[in-house]
């Protein structure tokens, strides 16, 4: 395809760590603008990219300008994070993603979510877990991602916004011991299951976002039968670095 | 009982339509403290009342002191208001109330939630709902209520602190058409849910409260079964006025 035929994505989150990886990996598929905040490398990895605060609608609103897709991985990432810290920047934060895209009229959002809306399952050992049980989350952070989720479900029925939540796993390069390689997201199968959540013509869905995991505690044939994924790695058989 | 051994129950947002109504009813079965916000009446129900906006963290934690368990009504109440009015009454807010009773050792929050957490389903006419189907809420307000709910599973869980949330249909005196007649909440029947719900022993639920509506479309058994509701009206059989 051509630059001018590609669908242009927004990358909210940039500089962080999935944000920059898939800055990388879906450059030859999309047309990316990437938004960072705090950290900005000294090259961004594409032309056309923005500071701003998602915290702030009037920062972000811009980004969104001729924007098809938002991947949004931008927000607070840490388990351990206070109340503040979630509030602002996963609950405003998100509220004014899906807010400047349905201002803009872009026609999806891909929500970074996470295992840990379901995190006293995993405390407990009740498995496996379901996307269709209720919500157990085990953090601040957590909730304020299940809270992502329902706005996201209210933004695509109210008003038509396709809204994909993935929730990743662990994020690595390798697993180093039994609960990432259960919980562990590869490289390439996280920049798979997003383009697969950017494709598909859902209007709304929650997904566990691991790879095929020997060991794993999440249902992955959701993830399968929904978006098409086919996962690659197995953190069951990848080496211990 | 006497004053001296009945449990203290703290109402926050005892100046609305349900609150007020509870802080009249139940005040022979607990000790009651009435907390206001704008509106405080002439001569409040109980001598123990503060004035508390319960967005402000500072001014809604000394109203926790000596507290068994809080029936927290207080918020915005209307399925039309804007993001601005929920996020700082119903998130903000209810954040503040949990984590105050957290912090002062209350045992037992009763969260008001609705029906709208779930109101697409009422729009799509995809009947009935349980609890535990997946949320759709049909407004903002619907989704800082399922805020709300989700908040509550996690200080439940981390915490010890009982959370029962209930799903209220129509607060209404009468029903006045079918779908009042199908949601309604009778005063006595509300009365009724709010102290099961203070009585019983399990540490979290979210349950629906209606009265025992003849065409009704939500779950009534689960609350039947679980806090041992005997709802005495029935929308259906009430005269409209």
């Amino acid at each position: 395809m051509t630059e001018s035929t590609k669908r242009r994505v927004l990358i909210t989150g940039a500089g962080g760590r999935i944000g920059s990886h898939l800055a990388t990996t879906l450059q030859d598929r999309y047309s990316l603008r990437l938004q960072y905040h705090q950290s900005i490398p000294d090259q961004p990895q594409v032309a056309d990219w923005v500071r701003a605060d998602i915290a702030e609608y009037d920062q972000i609103a811009p980004a969104m300008e001729g924007i098809d897709a938002v991947i949004h991985m931008a927000g607070e990432p840490s388990p351990s994070a206070t109340w503040d810290e979630v509030h602002t920047a996963n609950i405003i934060g998100t509220r004014n993603v899906y807010e400047a895209a349905r201002a803009a009229g872009v026609r999806k959002v891909i929500l970074a979510s996470t295992n840990h809306v379901m995190g006293f399952y995993d405390r407990d050992g009740e498995w496996p877990i379901y996307v269709s049980q209720e919500v157990r989350p085990d953090s601040l952070y957590g909730v304020s991602k299940a809270f992502g989720e329902v706005l996201g479900r209210y933004y695509a029925d109210q008003h038509g916004l396709a809204v994909i939540c993935l929730r990743i796993g662990w994020f690595l390069e390798k697993p180093h011991d039994d609960f990432s390689r259960w919980s562990w997201l590869s490289e390439r199968d996280c920049t798979q299951i997003v383009w697969r959540a950017l494709e598909t013509d859902k209007l709304f869905g929650i997904y566990y976002a691991i790879s095929n995991n020997g060991g794993r505690h999440w249902d992955l044939t959701h993830t399968i039968e929904g978006l098409g994924y086919r996962p690659e790695d197995d953190g069951e058989l990848a080496d211990i670095p």
